[in-house]
């Protein structure tokens, strides 16, 4: 049975999940969750996710949530479909340096580079605000001290794990395209190693097949 | 030769790391970070740490920084040494659900439980500043609505990743502390089955070994 992809074309996390789908040419159905009518908060739903939010996926039976979880879930189950974007579990040290750079973006990344998001696009766009600046720059000053460690450890190595691409790298590309659709340079200001890491990610055929709305209905790769 | 563990005796992420270190009884030489005096932002720590943190460890010349990172390649590295803390990655189901927890410890509990204790206990210690009512209460808040989601989750099994305990189990610990420390009784309020997960992974003799502080020098666990 195909994967069951239950999403918001728009999302940002579902996006995650969507360029690791293209990357991997994984074959999906995907069911629009009307969030702006609130279905993500019923009883039904919860039932599915007890967090009430989106992505979620359904294989064949299996349900699972967390954007990245459900990344890592489709490649722990097809390691060799495609790309490969993990080191393999039994390469101990490859992966505690894979989880080292996954937890670096959940923590030097991920938060910085959303509240400046929410603050240049999705605030503007959903809620009709403009941006708080103080919030805003304060975020964008935070994101752009981390970015120096960024730059130390992409001057050394081609990837944010290594000298191979990883769901990682992938992680990041959501927020960063965001910033700059809110009138950051800052991803290709930092420094020239971020600034190669990260046209080199963002220009990638995943991306560019789900930037502006997850592909709908049943989707296949042949 | 033995681990080499560098942080500083009460850092909230070193003793992430030293509940996992005492729970695999894995020997350790604590060398104490001077960050009162900023060693952690020295061109030589650097090198070491690209974003000038700490805990770091050092196993036999391999360097790895991140608590959770630190945590999991112990782990991966003695999968069967006293309690096993995570799935067998052959599992892949199994996996998934325990990348599932750990994602909802990183996004939904940490951002909310971390602001609430820097509000309530680190500000207070280290700034010598009172606690913003505000910004507390929104991250009280913000927790509450998300700890709906563990009491669903906990309802139907008694760890988060299903029911055996697991490193993310105990990645929630230190912050949860905390809550308690600053005043909260969110972790024992809830509902009954957060409050019997709460009082389960908060009286585990790691927590309890390390708690008020990291032990330093060389231990071993004869």
């Amino acid at each position: 049975m195909v994967l069951k992809f239950y999403a918001s074309p728009l999302a940002t996390c579902g996006r995650r999940v969507a360029t690791v789908l293209w990357e991997k040419k994984i074959p999906y159905e995907f069911i629009d969750v009307d969030v702006f009518n609130g279905e993500h908060k019923t009883p039904a739903y919860l039932e599915k996710h007890p967090f009430g939010q989106i992505p979620y996926i359904e294989d064949d039976g299996f349900i699972l949530y967390e954007s990245r979880a459900i990344c890592r879930y489709l490649e722990a189950k097809y390691p060799n479909k495609d790309l490969k974007l993990a080191p393999s579990p039994s390469d101990v040290k490859a992966s505690a340096l894979f989880e080292q750079a996954a937890s670096v973006e959940q923590n030097n990344f991920e938060p910085h580079a959303s509240k400046a998001a929410y603050e240049s696009v999705l605030k503007p766009l959903f809620r009709k605000e403009p941006k708080d600046e103080a919030t805003y720059n304060a975020a964008i000053k935070a994101l752009s001290d981390k970015l120096d460690g960024y730059e130390r450890i992409l001057s050394k190595q081609k990837y944010l794990a290594g000298d191979e691409i990883t769901l990682v790298d992938l992680f990041h590309i959501v927020y960063g395209a965001m910033l700059e659709q809110g009138g950051s340079d800052l991803m290709t200001s930092k420094g020239p190693n971020v600034a190669r890491w990260w046209k080199d990610i963002s220009s990638r055929a995943s991306w560019q097949a789900v930037k502006d709305g997850i592909p709908t209905g049943s989707v296949t790769f042949d």
